[in-house]
């Protein structure tokens, strides 16, 4: 039987759960494909480390070269993680005609276009669907299934930390509390930087609507707000509007532009997202063919995001067997990403005020000068003896140039002691 | 650039989305394959007849040897649905050495195997996305995303019409009602038998379960309940109890045998499927690496099923521009489908009795003696001039013979007018 040499680059956690599956299904992988992939080396920074799962010594190794410069090597698999050396590493391996499957979402989203034009060129393939929502087959299905459809939208929760922590946030712990909580479970590391300001939503997102749109999105070009400045406040309001605080990543195709940003929202309780807890991931598209498609699963962890690695590195092996690389289309429409500040959306505010009358009047002034109208409000009083009160208004759509610059006036107001939460609505 | 010529059979409602994808998406699809598709013959059997989407007559033909027996013609698309003529249709197809893409469930469910290894034979792909969940693309995610996944459990809402209808009993109407305004709507056939009585859940099953757990699951093996004989009462108690009612289908592999049936179920409010509405799909995976993966879709209609016909239509063109057809894998782990006498599970009972003492305690010892404990129990007075009360009760799991059995003595008491509700209980 045919054998498919493979080289691995990192044996971390999702390293770890690649090797183990492959020891584990290798039988069942050689009888599918009709050959039999056998992992030759493994580049690790240190291997004296003792490892969750064992790796054979004698295939360990410190040379990234040991890998990347031997021609038996046929399917490099990356799975260091982020931006340098493991865009290096990736070049490397196509430019000597290996092809490569990787997990890096920034090296995707920052270099994908180059590193899949280079793989065109020298005809291989460069796959990496888990570098997108762990377990989830998203960009397979992107790629592949839905190349009839026109997509108008995506919106999906593609960060399980955070959403673990909003879900926590859902039952009332504040935010230090449920960040806390996830980082003794392991779901959130020790500097949760990447997850809770949505730098990693943001690359997840580049990818997803570079490939939907067929366009080069940047994660640098997409707006985000993270988590941290979210109060449990907010969540019991929102339920009492009938709504939940999601991370949402979100881009849509409009007037030939596209939109794109990563931000909390609060959610409608009967949107298909409004349902996904803890760590898992969902992300939801619009096609002009199939209306609505949802895809939900774990979107991080070893076994789910190996699932995902061991499918690409199957894919690549009967393309080789089959002796052509699957093709790359590199075609983009060339859509622009929309000004920011022209999108528009529904806005949730959230003010300490003081408890006098005319208040509300004042705010709804501003708004109403900015043309912004209000949909909802709910005034309560909080501290009678510090004579403040708390407003939280829900307004219709507003462009986010215009709402900015009311909310710069409205925290001016005298009346206004301070504006604690501003989060958009999304439907 | 390159040709690629279709021969389509049916122009119905699928048929005739799938042409008008062809036509409005064909540059587009074009750009992306680096071949045009053309459609060079559609099979009929009125070309008088007017069709909500025009096609030129001169191409219509109603001579099935026009399609099947021109070498022109590399791509059969079978779009008639039904068994014959469309299985000998294809098998022809497939002799001349033609790649066959059908959206026919009945067909692959009872003829699948046979026509996969004849296609495996003349070295041509038969592709069948568009014959399980319309929009959604679970077909492919079987055969090739999970490739590395040990599939346990299949649990899916795969029937858009008695998924309508069920919504439609959940507020309160009773069945004819609820059926009556799928019909006026277009989502059930006049004669609703095929959907209602579980037939065409059982072959989109069979082919779910073939595929997860490569093993030949017969749609004709599949235990079937359909829904026509649920009450709008029962969805009260379910509710009360904390459960939703949906038509499921669904299969899992337990100590080397498969379990598959469809029937309807009380399911848990917080289950994945529970929140699955109207005409809406959705399917649910267990595999040991992804843990659990839902897709969620349109399963019907033409534009969401001809989504999934272009998929495997370009799916099919790149093999051809790529010289080789996909493999097929037929190997079967030859797991056999568990006798359902044998099949474990929790039972829902709704029964007319007379209101007397000691009603419960008869009941309660009939369960008992077959070993069958009771997890909960309502009682209520319905009639008291009849002096009947009704029992809502539900049992822990117990396999389906030792249930009917009892159910049977059940029905022998004296005590007990009528046994009105029979329904299985998922988790």
């Amino acid at each position: 039987m045919q054998e498919i040499q493979i080289g691995l680059l990192g044996a971390g956690v999702v390293g770890g759960g690649t090797l183990q599956a492959l020891a584990q299904k290798g039988d069942r992988i050689a009888a599918a494909l009709g050959c039999r992939l056998r992992v030759k080396r493994v580049l690790v920074r240190d291997p004296e480390k003792t490892r969750e799962v064992p790796v054979d010594p004698a295939l360990l190794t410190t040379c990234p070269e040991d890998i990347l410069d031997d021609p038996a090597v046929q399917i490099v698999v990356e799975l260091i993680g982020g931006e340098e050396p493991a865009r290096s590493y990736i070049a490397r391996a196509l430019e000597q005609g290996k092809h490569v499957v990787t997990a890096n979402k920034e090296v995707i989203a920052k270099h994908g276009f180059a590193l899949l034009a280079l793989a065109q060129k020298r005809r291989v393939n460069l796959f990496y669907e888990a570098s997108v929502g762990g377990g989830i087959p998203i960009i397979a299905v992107l790629r592949r299934d839905l190349v009839a459809n026109e997509i108008s939208q995506i919106q999906a929760i593609i960060n399980g930390t955070t959403n673990f922590i909003l879900t926590e946030m859902e039952q009332g712990r504040d935010y230090a509390e449920a960040l806390r909580h996830a980082q003794r479970l392991g779901y959130a590391e020790p500097d949760p930087r990447n997850d809770v300001e949505g730098i990693d939503a943001a690359y997840k997102l580049a990818i997803l609507a570079t490939l939907a749109f067929r366009t080069n999105v940047r994660p640098e070009d997409i707006p985000r707000t993270g988590i941290t400045g979210l109060h449990a406040k907010d969540f019991r309001y929102a339920r009492e509007m009938g709504y939940v605080i999601k991370l949402l990543a979100t881009a849509r195709r409009l007037d030939g532009e596209i939109e794109a940003a990563v931000h909390p929202a609060l959610l409608p309780l009967d949107h298909h997202l409004a349902s996904v807890k803890g760590v898992f991931n969902a992300v939801l598209i619009d096609g002009d063919q199939i209306d609505k498609l949802m895809l939900y699963g774990r979107g991080a962890g070893a076994r789910p995001t190996s699932s995902a690695v061991l499918a690409d590195i199957c894919a690549v092996a009967q393309s080789i067997l089959r002796g052509t690389p699957e093709p790359i289309d590199l075609r983009t429409d060339g859509a622009r990403l929309r000004d920011f500040g022209e999108v528009e959306s529904r806005f949730y505010l959230r003010m300490q005020v003081a408890d006098q009358p005319g208040v509300l009047a004042q705010i709804a002034r501003v708004l109403g000068d900015a043309r912004i109208s209000i949909a909802s409000v709910i005034q309560k009083e909080t501290d009678e003896s510090a004579r403040s009160a708390e407003i939280v208004l829900m307004t219709h759509l507003a462009k986010e140039r215009r709402m900015a610059e009311a909310l710069e006036q409205i925290r001016t107001l005298p009346v206004v002691r301070q504006v604690s939460s501003f989060i958009r609505v999304a439907k």
